[in-house]
């Protein structure tokens, strides 16, 4: 296949290289491949491509495409809600995503935020910064109760860890269908069910209207008291403003948020304010590192199925913004 | 065995009650237990008792203990090093600790504190004090190097859960042997080896003379730019004033401290405000939920060995103050 690979230099993985592609798809993968960061570097190309590889932040800026041979696009990032509505993709192109390539770095985070909120680090910053010494109780998460909801590579990695430490976690997806790492998979309409019995959510889900909200004031009063929240996904799909109101009375009893409903958060936004939540700037997913090669690998398994004629991986259902084949 | 169980009501974990006796070592364990939390319950029946389990704090508060009969002195932590000189410690009676007590919340702590390092949260703290919002570039845990120094029950369950996650774990002890956790395993002669090859430092050791100021200003200059320290063992083993300084300039990249080389930390010390640095209030190794069951399972585990004319596994050398017998 003819690909074409268009960085976006700001990029914190900064831009695809020759060396990175040929790392994963070897010297004769039997793709022809060109390498670009500039509008005109596209367009010089254009009419060539059948592939192309997309930073999600520089696809907006490049539009509108005319490559008449286009058969996939895909771009850098696993939520593919900031490219709707998709009526920039030519008529029967394939979108891809990259979920996959965040799956090590974000489980990570959550990760860390869980034990930040069983052994109350919020306090223990506070109590720092005014340089007192406060000790008190902390909690393991061993033996306690998780939920995961969406069970994506994230969540479904989350999962993994987390059972491997001794968590008892069930998890909620849209789709029906059992996981090794969870004792019990609900749908999301069960999801005010598994809510009561929740000493910690992870939230891991994709933006968009099907998912906006979804942790709303009523359903976050389902928690148990003290219980620790954190989101990874999107920060629509939880009231911001409710969590913080729980938050104040201590219903809520703590939140790591990586991820906001308008970022970059307000300089007077009460979220930086409330107390037991902990906010960082939408870094939980990427491992710059590693990126462009996880990115490069999971093109590669995508073109190789795509080739043998099985269903890509990462094709997107742009009426959902979902993997369609996971 | 005529066992007494004597209380520290004002730990965190609250007094040994009857009850968490019985779930550990059934109605009929063929031991005699009585419990105690003042120093008369306790002279009331010293001149019976065979064996001791004392919370270490409330220890000293007793001494001297006058138990014709006495065997076994149990204590309620895994460090010892308060205890010293062990003058107090009648001749022929064993000391045992509860080394296992904490290793799956310490080893919760010491992974959080690795997440954080990796994830930058020093700076996402101070930046969320200011109300700012700062993205920066943040890594994973996953293909970095971690040596473990001291590998007891927590070191060794922090190389097992560090290894889970990707690492590339080193271990250093003072008793030779591998570990199946760890790539490699060092003496502690060898450490100046390993420590330019070691992303990350998890110190776990205990306190006293042998260990004081193992890692000093010469060896903390001996790791790589940037790398990051947890200390969950005691405070003597660093050298806070050489690890501040080396933070202050940014040659250690950042450290979680949950142990100090004084405690409280007094207000006006440097540690409160050094960049980088994660200051807890020896917080890391304690769930209060679980611990008294714990202790008791392990002293259960001692005595069945006792009985079996076994070495006890949680014998202390007292001339060491580590145990004799793993």
């Amino acid at each position: 296949m003819r690909v074409h690979v268009q960085s976006f230099p700001a990029d914190p993985a900064g831009p695809f290289t020759r060396e990175q592609w040929n790392a994963v798809f070897g010297q004769n993968s039997g793709h022809d491949v060109s390498f670009g960061c500039t509008s005109d570097d596209l367009r010089a190309i254009e009419s060539e491509i059948e592939g192309l590889l997309v930073a999600t932040r520089g696809l907006r800026a490049l539009l509108p495409i005319n490559a008449p041979k286009l058969k996939i696009v895909s771009v850098s990032s696993a939520g593919v809600d900031m490219l709707a509505p998709f009526d920039w993709l030519p008529p029967g192109v394939v979108l891809l995503n990259n979920s996959g390539a965040h799956s090590v770095k974000a489980s990570e985070f959550a990760l860390m935020g869980l034990l930040m909120l069983a052994n109350r680090m919020p306090q223990f910053f506070a109590a720092q910064s005014l340089g007192q010494w406060r000790p008190a109780s902390v909690r393991t998460l061993a033996n306690n109760r998780l939920t995961v909801v969406g069970l994506g590579a994230i969540g479904a990695r989350c999962a993994e860890i987390a059972s491997a430490l001794g968590m008892h976690v069930t998890g909620v997806r849209s789709r029906p269908g059992a996981h090794p790492a969870c004792v019990e998979v609900v749908g999301v309409e069960q999801i005010d069910r598994v809510l009561p019995h929740s000493d910690y959510l992870v939230l891991s889900l994709p933006g968009g209207n099907s998912t906006r909200h979804l942790l709303d004031r009523r359903r976050l009063e389902l928690l148990p008291r003290g219980a620790g929240i954190v989101n990874i996904g999107r920060g629509s799909v939880l009231d911001e403003d409710a969590l913080c109101d729980l938050l104040d009375c201590g219903k809520v009893g703590g939140a790591v948020l990586d991820v906001f409903e308008h970022e970059p958060l307000s300089e007077d936004s009460r979220v930086w304010r409330t107390p037991n939540l902990v906010v960082t700037p939408h870094v939980s997913a990427d491992d710059p590192l590693s990126y462009n090669t996880l990115t490069l690998r999971i093109l590669f398994d995508n073109l190789t199925a795509f080739d043998k004629g099985l269903p890509m991986p990462n094709q997107i259902d742009i009426t959902t913004g979902s993997r369609q084949n996971k």
